[in-house]
């Protein structure tokens, strides 16, 4: 018999609903996977399974019931930053220790309205910025796993989860899931709401989610939120036209990513795709010049309370950039968020113009050791520029560990992104 | 010797930076003032006199060491959707009762590093929603004081305190501010942060101000944001052009704010103004159309944890909106935020043709009884596009209720929407 944990999401939902498979099953394989391997990986920052099984025990009683959401019995794992109303939810930070929410993040409750299993919180650094958790590689354990959404990211590579919730200001989500092997995804900003979620800045905060598959990443996405994901397995019946980017953090791109992108590109041209070069309008690039002001002034705003009543609590890094970034004057933040408009406007002819564009995930392989969990470099334009990014694995670097691609797609089109996230790693793997 | 409550933001602070007041003497007054008008306005849903008074205190001491804060002893009320760390934080629903947050909302945390006392919180509409609170209006306890900032609205209007937190979906700032005589200042889309805040509508919801005075309104602005909000009562040198637009709702003008709004375009016009008839494009019109789906689908997400775990306790007019706003399809929802994008868009070369648009700020006076906070028929589409909107007071209507006109300006020009609503005000009272 197959080990359920290792079924995709879609499947596992469809033997749930057909009575093949339970929940509690389902959640069970999970669990036995967690003991054996979480001491090494330790994605975990807070863990029930006893909580686990007795929502995955309702979740089998309502589908005897015939009342069996799209996700059914799924496993999520919830990044740290996003409420909880049966778990701690501390935001990676002692300042909020012991901290128990009255509710669930919106889009926690949407998971569980759907069906899914709330099987723990995931590791975030300090309130999803740099200063990291104890998460580990699971592709190496001298090696960060990313962040800031680390355990998520580790997670559902792993096998823990089917879905791990994240949330990307910089490259919190592309940026680990690469570094694990991963599939991430940063839909379209706002797709998902951030009521429960510790926001920081308003203007690039987006939830979305890390999966094992970019298939499993339609399937929660489309069981979340109830829309048009698409089926990424069913390849498109085209060839993209795809605009290869390096942007503008272009010499940042290490040996190995420069060889994986271009090898990625070659691959697809073989398997039919047109490959043309893009470069970003000037506009694009002044709105990455105001990324760091505008993160760290939204940020220092959100983080007011914490950095007037426990600024001793904070990491040190922390404090100084949220001082730096309360330090600014009011009009440069403005003028920050104003060039992030520009920003948008001016690269919408430029999506208009080819299916998906073909980028970096992050500058290498998972740097060594647990102290830095690396550079958003790949990450900021996009997030600012508020549209949809898939990674998805594509190949190994020097030191064996995972490289992913990066596709985007233009402002609500996050179907198209998966659809062409999958077709690009498809060719890249064949 | 002058009463304290009756001094202006700016005069009282300039006071107690002086030393020739004490925060705790002008809290004193404003507690006397409180406790004389409560009982018959009904402002606050949180009071405790010896917490603001220990308050108080604080910036007492704090002035004598020289280290004190812009808005150094100011009263600020604050509505019940932002969470403060010292006083209950209920959201105006039973689901939330007897909530106490670790910390305070950002826009709070800022309020008290400038040197703000947090006098109380101010009653709330259901999660700032339609289903009303006690609050009755002062200038008549029979009629509503508008909602959802009911409380913020009528203590401002009473002179409870210098500044009342209030926010915005649709008109829950400068509808009930109008109703109430007050300056109600809802400050382009973003400018405080809503970190702390009972969010609903995350493309929407707009936190500002319900002041006494536009003078009053930009001083707590620039205590609280660092941000040039410039000296309304300095009339600016020369007189503006003046769009006059009744917008896409003009049918639903009851005929006292007709005539108000046309005896306020005459004054200017004698005060020199230039008034120029402006139609919105289609674009914006169609915007608006969405407005009720965008809010209610994101409301609905935002409340789906409550809508899954305590029906029971939404008021049915609500649980009716966040079904229905709950069920509509997910691509009509995301073509709504597209329909505000494009709006957002095209007005912008509405506004770069005049210094100000003046419009209505209510259809009328305020609604008889306390069970309808009235109609933000003038409302939705100016929040929808994120610009800068001011009401003054304009004089009374026939049943001796204050009216207001709004006065809107172009993204990011916050400053000039307080400096042209207090030269319209001068002008209609000269």
């Amino acid at each position: 018999m197959t080990d359920p944990a290792t079924l995709s999401a879609a499947e596992a939902a469809r033997r749930i609903r057909d009575g093949r498979l339970s929940a509690t099953a389902l959640t069970e394989a999970l669990l036995d996977r967690i003991a054996t391997r979480e001491p090494g990986i330790r994605a975990f920052v807070h863990l029930d399974p006893a909580l686990a099984l007795r929502q995955a025990e309702a979740v089998d009683r309502a589908a005897k019931a015939g009342r069996v959401g799209p996700l059914a019995g799924l496993a999520f794992g919830v990044k740290d930053v996003l409420d909880t109303a049966d778990q701690p939810s501390q935001y990676g930070s002692p300042i909020w220790a012991g901290h128990r929410p009255r509710t669930d993040a919106a889009c926690v409750a949407l998971a569980r309205r759907a069906g899914a299993v709330i099987l723990g919180k995931t590791v975030t650094t300090e309130f999803a910025t740099r200063h990291p958790g104890p998460t580990a590689n699971p592709h190496n354990p001298g090696h960060t796993p990313g962040g800031s959404s680390s355990g998520s990211a580790a997670g559902a590579a792993a096998g823990f989860f089917h879905a791990g919730f994240g949330t990307q200001t910089a490259g919190s989500i592309i940026r680990p899931a690469a570094y694990c092997g991963a599939v991430g995804f940063k839909p379209s900003f706002g797709t998902l709401h951030r009521a429960g979620m510790k926001v920081m800045s308003e203007s690039l905060d987006t939830i979305g989610i890390i999966t094992r598959s970019v298939g499993d990443a339609a399937f929660a996405m489309a069981g979340l939120t109830g829309g048009d994901y698409g089926d990424p397995e069913a390849r498109p019946g085209r060839a993209p036209r795809l605009g290869l980017c390096w942007g503008p953090t272009a010499e940042q791109a290490a040996p190995e990513t420069r060889e994986a992108i271009e090898r990625v590109a070659a691959a697809a041209a073989r398997a039919g795709a047109e490959i043309v070069p893009i470069e970003m309008p000037e506009p694009v690039a002044a709105g990455l010049a105001a990324h760091a002001l505008v993160m760290n002034g939204e940020s220092a705003d959100a983080l007011a309370w914490e950095l007037d009543h426990a600024p001793a609590l904070l990491s040190p890094g922390l404090r100084e950039r949220m001082e730096w970034g309360r330090d600014q004057p009011r009009a440069a933040k403005e003028a920050g968020r104003a060039a992030f408009a520009t920003a948008r406007a001016a690269v919408a002819s430029v999506m208009a113009d080819v299916d998906a564009i073909l980028t970096p995930s992050a500058p290498g392989e998972a740097p060594e050791g647990l102290g830095w969990t690396g550079d958003p470099a790949f990450n900021s334009l996009w997030t600012l520029l508020h549209l949809p990014c898939v990674t998805v694995p594509v190949g190994t670097g020097a030191r064996g560990l995972p490289l992913g691609a990066q596709i985007v797609t233009a402002f609500g089109r996050d179907g198209e992104a998966l659809a062409w996230a999958e077709w690009v790693r498809q060719a890249a793997v064949a």
